[in-house]
């Protein structure tokens, strides 16, 4: 019984994540502009069961956000914890470039009107973990040196402001930029705007 | 006859203009979560004359971002005419977070999804205006040698990527800065990016 029980939950966990897997596409492709009925449709799942995950369509464009920020957060933490200083700084921002081109498209369509900041401040789960890794990689490229001492907070916004999702889908859509060549040049950039001589 | 006709005409754009001023409190308030009678019911007019303003509540959104990027293009262009080179960049940055103090928190409910240079690479009109603003003053800034010299596409992309009115809206309601003390620091931060000496 409670096998059969672990086995529904399994089930169930699957079926939630094919459905977040099609709402990605359906971001990607045509926005915010899909209902639960359309969903399920194009997951192939019945209406019924889509309704069971989800109360409306904005519970899975949040749920969707969460799921992608939980990802990129493992992604990041499994870079960083691999380097210190300087090549943390740029493993992170390799790794944050190749998620972005996997989702970025979709993401734009989903991006919180709140600030970073904001939500770092009151406690958002997604946000302040997202923060937790990012903070510290400044810490140390402040203390080797690499740019100067200054307030975490404005840099770590600067960061996330300069690794925008809608930039990244821009730099490899309108300028046909590889992942490797806006890795390169947007980490330039944050060092550049944090005081940072990104040459040397 | 023709004078009464340009009376209506003036009416029915003071009543546009006025619908729209509503829109901007109901955008920064409650987000884009309100139908045409409710912006009916905020501006004391009657929901038949909105409905021969706007076919829809998106219709609304859209126009009211037009009128802005209109409104900060022409800012801009203003200050912009009366300087040249770092003096006009410096310029430029400060009407911008001026002006972004105001209707920030309405416009980061309505940001386009869409990349600012996938915008003026098609020609939408409001975004290649603020682009022919920006980047004869990037221009400028290169050939005075207060950047190296560049692709100014991806410069003037970082330059609105940094001025974006969440962040400015983040570094005003967050950590409460002052619109001076945003002005300095994000232009700053974008002549650092851009490869500059910001205190030079």
């Amino acid at each position: 019984m409670a096998r059969r029980s672990v086995g529904i939950r399994r089930d169930s966990a699957e079926t939630r994540d094919r459905l977040l897997d099609t709402a990605a596409l359906l971001l990607a492709e045509r926005g915010t502009a899909f209902t639960l009925p359309d969903l399920a449709r194009a997951a192939g799942i019945s209406s019924a069961t889509v309704y069971r995950h989800f109360a409306d369509v904005q519970e899975v464009h949040r749920e969707f956000y969460y799921r992608l920020i939980d990802e990129l957060v493992d992604d990041l933490g499994n870079v960083s914890a691999r380097a210190r200083g300087r090549r943390r700084f740029e493993a992170i921002c390799d790794r944050w470039a190749a998620c972005a081109a996997l989702w970025g498209r979709a993401a734009t369509h989903i991006r919180s009107a709140e600030g970073f900041l904001a939500r770092v401040h009151h406690a958002d789960p997604p946000t302040s973990t997202l923060f937790g890794i990012l903070e510290p990689a400044i810490e140390e490229i402040i203390e080797d040196g690499t740019i100067p001492a200054q307030e975490t907070d404005y840099a770590v916004l600067i960061w996330i402001t300069i690794f925008d999702e809608r930039v990244i889908v821009d730099l490899s859509e309108t300028l046909r930029w590889s992942t490797k060549r806006i890795a390169r040049t947007l980490s330039a950039s944050v060092l550049g705007a944090l005081g940072g001589d990104p040459a040397a």
